[in-house]
């Protein structure tokens, strides 16, 4: 039941087995749709929960909006219409009855949200509204599907936020990018480079557009979160006004912003290896697993009280921890079952340990072991719990730092991306077309433009003029 | 902005006026459709947090599965597919290309599920499989909208559970069922009466369908939640086998069960008065609200810093409070809006207050009003948060008691269902034809077989023949 391809020698198939195997995901019977099974559900509960707390500190407030979308609602704002239509999934039909108008499965929730919104707007005491919504949202796939990277459906969290002025959007745009920052680098240990997205590539219908991205260990880069200001874009044609504190009449400024569980396919990617995934102890369901070891059915009732014992202390130090008490498996079929589950930490007790009055701690991560007296386990568990937590992360930032390159011409970067991969820092002049040839030559796109513009190390990579400073190009999922 | 008709008068406009003034729900722009404000999202919330934590204790896992099904998967169990198919929403385009085959928007998960879950069990070792998932659902409603309680688009939670054995599908129904019970009568404090629904009243597929239902104040029932025992009516054509125990296959036995928004709908219609709604404290957003009073700078600033040593107390004792500091309404806007939304106990702090060291507890249920020393004022304000939760009950539960009659002949249902309506206890001979043709009289349904059947009391209420017992008549929404 193992993964039966190495993970640097064919990604793609051990990301699929790994998903899969681990039960984090398992393929619909519809092309382009996956099941998130419990154990994934319980990580992205995780990504959750870390999200509801942060936004709530903030004052933001979560709401339901409805899933279809008018075709003339969503038709409002023609940019964000012409964006969307080709990947729409649309209902004609109500039992047997054709509609009048097409609904669209929503694809994105500004264009609903913003008709109900500027019915709730009258003054400027009514801002900021600041909403959230944990949804699921429909973009027909035409390419294969990969578990959570690339699907039709996927879920995701949506804010949409309404202010009086152009700096506060800004400020939002910019606090919840924070957030995402904190929620991959901390709690799922991913490093993440910053920036805007070129014109385009940010969304369609924004001002513009701040990403993060992560790399890959293929050298692809991988869009963690976006959050765009919207400018007055979506608030003139949806008549979002209020009263302002002058007595008179204004557009609002609106923001919008979203991460995916495209979040839980970036952790297994990073963090795993050939014998699955490893979760960072942050967002693991299971943190520490217990697995008793013995050879008769003395042993046996001996280690599985210990287990109990050890259970119960790892849960009153808040930690999540699980008891595999099967008899029908062997210690040795459930070690590979929980390191291809990817539990950070095994608390290991056999018939040596019940002599010596010791719980042997084995790390997912590096394989490491100890030995720690009974009564240190649950603490000395905590503590490598954030070690591992730690290493996870210092080790991707090594992954991400060694495939960041930098060229100075187009035959360096083209090597580059032709080669091994990665972020390739190289100087653009900020043209659309010098971006589309380089595209076009390598399949790289601009990934992002560093918010603090660096001095120029060249001329720009494509066509040699000026340049306005170095961005990050990457070929990308 | 108040309520502008009296509840008694009008429940239907009353309950619009109610949902929408409060800000627990606003009217989507398609018919059918409505959107979940942040004030009746967050008891969505509070439901789903009890749900989770109960279902958890019994080692229910969620869980997310696609919003769309091909309609191949959703023809496998014939009833169930022509139960659902003429309210079902179907998706046939996917941007500008044709599918080949329809889509249907999940009136109900069961046949996806199954379809997923026949994959993932081998052996008896892998059940029970206790699923489940909160989604939205679609079923076309022709009918007009009412916010909750009739809409196409619908928040719900939906449970399936697969075993090995017809006892332990039939023992989980009835769990379930007693958990849902616990959540209307001990956090919404509405009173249900439970039972069997009859053969035509069933979800379509099931075996048998047990349910909950509640009396609103103009007389109608809703049913505020179902059990289904499945049988092995969908694991055959979904071929859901298991090696057992015995070294053989067998077809697994399996249930569904679920809750919906239309929760919401029943606390607002059971328990708010003329002023509008009235929250039970276990699931309001906010269960003391701290109102300023003062008439110059100097006081405003000494009743504002009360309020908010107050407000650090109450949140102190667990308590979830609100200070409305705002200072461009006054006192009185501020009850009246507090009122509306269904706060269950205010918190007055005022100049002879202030003089007095004290708090003035004003409770939302009542009217009645106290003067409590500071110091006791959070634990007092948790006493009567508890006090007024079991009067809600209390009172639902008189209403519940004075609204059910007994009929013992046709007549006198007839006139009891035509004039003030409410559950009308009749004896039933079980056959459909008489159960139609009440419904053709009267369009009052069986709305529940009493689990344990009473002896009957007269004839069939219909027939006039022998009757099985009594069963509980009314009309529903």
């Amino acid at each position: 039941m193992g993964i039966t391809v190495r993970k640097s020698e064919d990604l793609s198939e051990w990301y699929t087995q790994a998903v899969t195997k681990a039960g984090l995901a398992d393929y619909a019977p519809m092309k382009g749709f996956i099941v998130l099974m419990p154990y994934g559900y319980s990580i992205w509960e995780r990504i959750r929960a870390f999200m509801d707390a942060e936004l709530e500190k903030l004052g933001h407030k979560n709401a339901y909006f409805p899933a279809l979308i008018p075709e003339s609602l969503l038709r409002k704002e023609a940019e964000h219409f012409s964006g969307f239509v080709p990947e729409v999934l649309w209902v004609t039909q109500a039992g047997d009855r054709q509609l009048n108008e097409r609904l669209a499965v929503r694809p994105t929730s500004e264009t609903i949200i913003y008709a109900s919104v500027s019915k709730w707007i009258k003054s400027w005491r009514d801002l900021p509204l600041l909403l959230n919504v944990w949804n699921s949202v429909m973009r027909a796939e035409i390419k294969s599907t990969k578990p959570f990277i690339r699907t039709t459906e996927f879920l995701w969290q949506e804010g949409h936020t309404i202010h009086e002025t152009k700096e506060e959007a800004e400020r939002e745009v910019f606090l919840i990018l924070g957030i995402y920052k904190r929620l991959m680098e901390e709690v799922l240990a991913i490093p993440v480079i910053s920036g805007y997205k070129s014109e385009s590539e940010k969304f369609v219908g924004a001002l513009y557009t701040t990403t993060l991205e992560a790399i890959m260990p293929d050298g692809k880069a991988l869009q963690m979160g976006t959050s765009h200001n919207m400018g007055q874009n979506f608030s003139i044609p949806f008549e979002i006004k209020y009263l302002g504190r002058d007595e008179r009449e204004h557009f609002a400024w609106t923001t919008s912003w979203g991460i995916s569980w495209r979040l839980i396919g970036a952790v297994v990617m990073v963090h795993g290896d050939d014998k699955g995934l490893i979760l960072p102890p942050r967002i693991a369901p299971i943190q520490v697993v217990i697995v008793p070891i013995f050879y008769s059915d003395e042993e046996r009732e001996r280690a599985l009280r210990r287990g109990r014992e050890l259970l119960e202390e790892l849960k009153a130090n808040g930690i999540r921890a699980h008891l595999d008490d099967r008899t029908q498996y062997t210690p040795g079929w459930k070690f590979n079952e929980w390191e291809l589950k990817g539990v950070p930490l095994r608390a290991e007790i056999g018939p040596r340990n019940l002599r010596e009055g010791t719980v042997t701690l084995s790390r997912r991560d590096s394989g490491g072991k100890e030995d720690v007296v009974e009564r240190d386990a649950a603490r000395r568990a905590g503590e490598l719990l954030e070690e591992i937590q730690g290493a996870l992360f210092e080790r991707a930032k090594a992954m991400l730092e060694s495939m960041t390159h930098v060229a100075k011409d187009f035959s360096e970067l083209k090597a580059i991306i032709e080669g091994r991969g990665g972020f390739v820092k190289a100087c653009w002049c900020g043209s659309p077309e010098c971006e589309s040839k380089i595209k076009e030559q390598t399949g790289a796109t601009i990934r992002a433009i560093p918010f603090e513009r660096e001095e120029p190390f060249s001329g720009c990579v494509w066509c040699g003029r000026e340049a306005k400073g170095p961005v990050y190009f990457a070929r990308a999922y």
